[in-house]
């Protein structure tokens, strides 16, 4: 089970590959069968090739997210964030609150990301 | 499915029943057949007898939980929030960095709520 401050530290640097638009960066936190779920209860994008697809979408240089909050670990092998996550839709600024979960395998490598957010949690500016 | 307003609020009455002290409260928000898990990857704790148990230790007039952020939903039966949960241990102000998940059943009561927290999320005031 990797540490809390790996796991901590992972999910930092995801934040801070997605604001340097370095998709490379996030893919490398990632297992090659990993499960991204984002929002939670839609269907789910799996294995690394449909990962990779996922991300060009959004790593688009106009999608920021900003932390709120410490990160969160645990007593297994996930941890958790709240962050906002601001992009660009048709001109207007739209501000999304979000949790996300990430769980990871022995080589500290992310298994599952489950983005937690709603047609309720997001804003206009 | 409860709605996202549904869900929304039995997590703020949970925060508000906690901080009353009103054991009886939190329990009427649970389902028969519940399941809390806190923290994540500690044994879970199964079933409304024993969450009674569990939350009669933690209810105890000294716990107390702000809420930070608002809380997410979903786009299926869960929803996420980050909290900070101050207790007394042996005199001393303690502060958790909490971020609890929870789902709902089809009656809109809480059939799982797992807490993410470590031992890196305490701190001592």
């Amino acid at each position: 089970m990797p540490t809390q401050q790996h796991m901590k530290t992972a999910m930092q640097n995801y934040i801070d590959f997605f604001n340097g638009d370095d998709l490379e960066g996030i893919l490398s936190l990632y297992a090659e069968d990993a499960v991204v779920e984002d929002p939670a209860g839609s269907e789910p994008v799996r294995g690394k090739a449909a990962i990779a697809e996922f991300y060009r979408k959004v790593v688009n240089g106009s999608t920021r997210i900003r932390r709120e909050e410490p990160i969160r670990g645990s007593h297994e092998n996930s941890g958790a964030m709240a962050v906002h996550i601001e992009t660009k839709v048709e001109g207007a600024t739209v501000v999304i609150h979000v949790i996300e979960l990430m769980t990871f395998n022995d080589d500290g490598l992310i298994t599952g990301m489950k983005a937690y957010w709603g047609q309720t949690d997001m804003e206009t500016k």
